[in-house]
């Protein structure tokens, strides 16, 4: 996208997501040496700072990453090979946990159901009961290619109801827009990335253990991404290897601002923005992706028949500097994915109804425009 | 340390390094989404500009992680499970290729040789008889914790002469202030950081892998760093999980910076700082640590004895703002290392000798104050 004058460049990709001012010139803190004590106590109060979001028995672990990275993490140190795991696939990410337990030598069952769909408790729980030594499950609090965030609790309450599997949720799309607290939800391994819900750029992901996990840590080798060595320096503040310093000076001014909302505020305020989201698609005359369980990270939008969803995303990128994501594989084209996931605000979300409708007016589609920002002020007014 | 009005931070660490402006103030460019057109020209444009400092059959390839990841993608996408590997060590980053390859069940020799040497070429080929069936040997360009900078050319040329072993160099603390040419040097891989010699913050790794590298690909598992699946997509600017993007925004000033050096410019520029600084130490009446094979990244030089080195670095911190690094285990308090890597100009060199001066003196060592600068003044002029 060029640099318009007039156009300025506004992410709704469910990750990167906009980076508050503040996180972005905490980025300028380069003179930094990561073994030093004011580092160390940095280091200490982003750990501080991120417990809360997590819930889990020890603030979570920083790691140096994508997103990716904290997934391999824990497979590479709650499973050994050829353990026995579960792994729920219904879009993109669900797929990824198959491919990652796959590539490390599980004996890996994929349940795989519809994209846009959230799985089936009964068919979990009869697998689980056909498969007695499954060690682990692996599973997405939020499905990030299809708008579907899985109701975690209810899936956490079938496995630990029907087996002894270890409960491994990928959060990246879903902390922050949705309180996932691990000390309510029996989850084992509860990880994201800077990018998403922390609203920074990409390069951290913080992963939580249970004290079952910790206590269920596998024998494979590992040296990167060794949790428990991590674990060892991290609680004093040290990293087992040189850090991303300057996202780390990003993430305290984001945590700051988060930490005003607190978690349930923050995720109240993500679902407020997702219903009015989701009350623009239909005023505009378009269906929800997915049929239920809608994320509160991102709203996945069916587009209308015939339309060309890289037309309309290419429009609307250049024409008024808003990027939003497509559909993945077979949904290429299919729908366009709009997210409020981050530290963005109210008429951040407006603008990109805004954009969305003149592009999808611009590009044929039939509706009053303008509708769905009526809609979505409607419904953010009526939250209070 | 604390902000002082007067004080500004200055970092002597061999990495992270001073980071230029351009490059501090190019990661303001946070609303960066990977998966468009704009981002892969710039992911390409990195790439191309990284591979003069390779000089490998392809350009590198950029990973999100520290140079400890690097090293893991090296191990673990050259070497099988059992594989027998001889790691050559010399002190602390040696020994990290050893508990590497032990962490992933390599049968790994060690080489150890004494901290402040550089391994003896002899050895290295008789090693290397008395086992044919070593299939890679791995050891470091520059050994940071020594300010040794290991005979590179003359290592691999030992190697090849007496064996057909995979040649993989931790060049992190080595690259950019040494010429490393993968053309010329039979080096099958070749790695370094973001943080080192490239000036930019921590977060990103680069590796290059020659022709056989490519061809002796291992069977291991592996996901988050399967170079394989990296060069697939990072041909096309893609990289397979999502990058650090405001990182790699801070990568191309800064590599657009020492391009106008060229490869070479930058090691005679590196040269000229260290053997300033050299002459500076000798000057305080002070010993290298290093016995030969001094390193153009770093100075590592011995404290008067009964000196507390850690004091010392304190002071240096608290009253200069110099972040000098100090030794590890054994030489804990015993040296100093004064880094003149990544983006650092004759000045930068002057500032650090003179605090050291200072400090040296104001911890009771005695000499002319000012030998060390006035030493390094010459040095810097003589060398034109």
């Amino acid at each position: 996208m060029e640099n318009y004058a007039f156009v300025k460049d506004r992410l709704y990709c469910p990750g990167p997501t906009p980076v508050p001012h503040a996180s972005a010139v905490a980025a300028l803190q380069t003179s930094v040496y990561h073994r030093t004590d004011l580092f160390r106590e940095k280091f200490l109060y982003a750990r501080k700072m991120l417990h809360p979001y997590f819930k889990s028995p020890e603030a979570p672990l920083i790691l140096s990453c994508s997103g990716t990275g904290a997934m391999e993490a824990a497979l590479v140190n709650l499973t050994n090979a050829g353990d026995k795991v579960l792994c729920l696939n219904g879009g993109k990410f669900g797929e990824r946990w198959g491919k990652l337990a796959r590539a490390y030598g599980c004996d890996t069952i994929i349940y795989e159901f519809p994209w846009g769909e959230s799985p089936d408790l009964q068919k979990i729980s009869a697998l689980l009961s056909a498969h007695p030594d499954v060690k682990a499950v692996f599973f997405q609090a939020n499905e990030t290619s299809t708008g579907v965030a899985y109701p975690v609790r209810e899936i956490a309450s079938v496995i630990a109801a029907n087996s002894k599997a270890l409960i491994i949720v990928d959060a990246i799309s879903a902390l922050v827009a949705h309180a996932l607290p691990m000390d309510e939800i029996s989850i084992d391994c509860l990880l994201t990335g800077s990018q998403k819900g922390f609203g920074i750029p990409p390069g951290l992901a913080f992963i939580a253990l249970s004290n079952r996990g910790w206590d269920s840590l596998s024998s494979r080798p590992r040296f990167y991404f060794d949790l428990r060595k991590e674990r060892e320096g991290q609680v004093k503040g040290e990293t087992a290897w040189t850090p991303a310093t300057t996202l780390i000076e990003s993430l305290i001014p984001s945590l700051e601002l988060l930490g005003e909302q607190g978690v349930d505020g923050c995720d109240a305020h993500h679902k407020r923005l997702s219903l009015a989201c989701q009350a623009a698609a239909k005023a505009m005359g378009l269906s929800l992706f997915s049929k239920s369980h809608h994320s509160q990270a991102l709203t996945a939008i069916e587009l209308p028949a015939g339309m060309d969803g890289s037309k309309l995303l290419k429009y609307c990128r250049t024409r008024f500097g808003t990027v939003f994501a497509g559909g993945q594989d077979h949904l290429k084209g299919k729908i366009v994915r709009l997210a409020h996931l981050g530290v963005v605000d109210e008429l951040d979300l407006i603008g990109g109804i805004a954009a969305l409708e003149m592009g999808l007016h611009k590009l044929g589609h039939s509706f009053p425009l303008g509708a769905g920002v009526a809609a979505a002020m409607t419904a953010l007014n009526a939250a209070g």
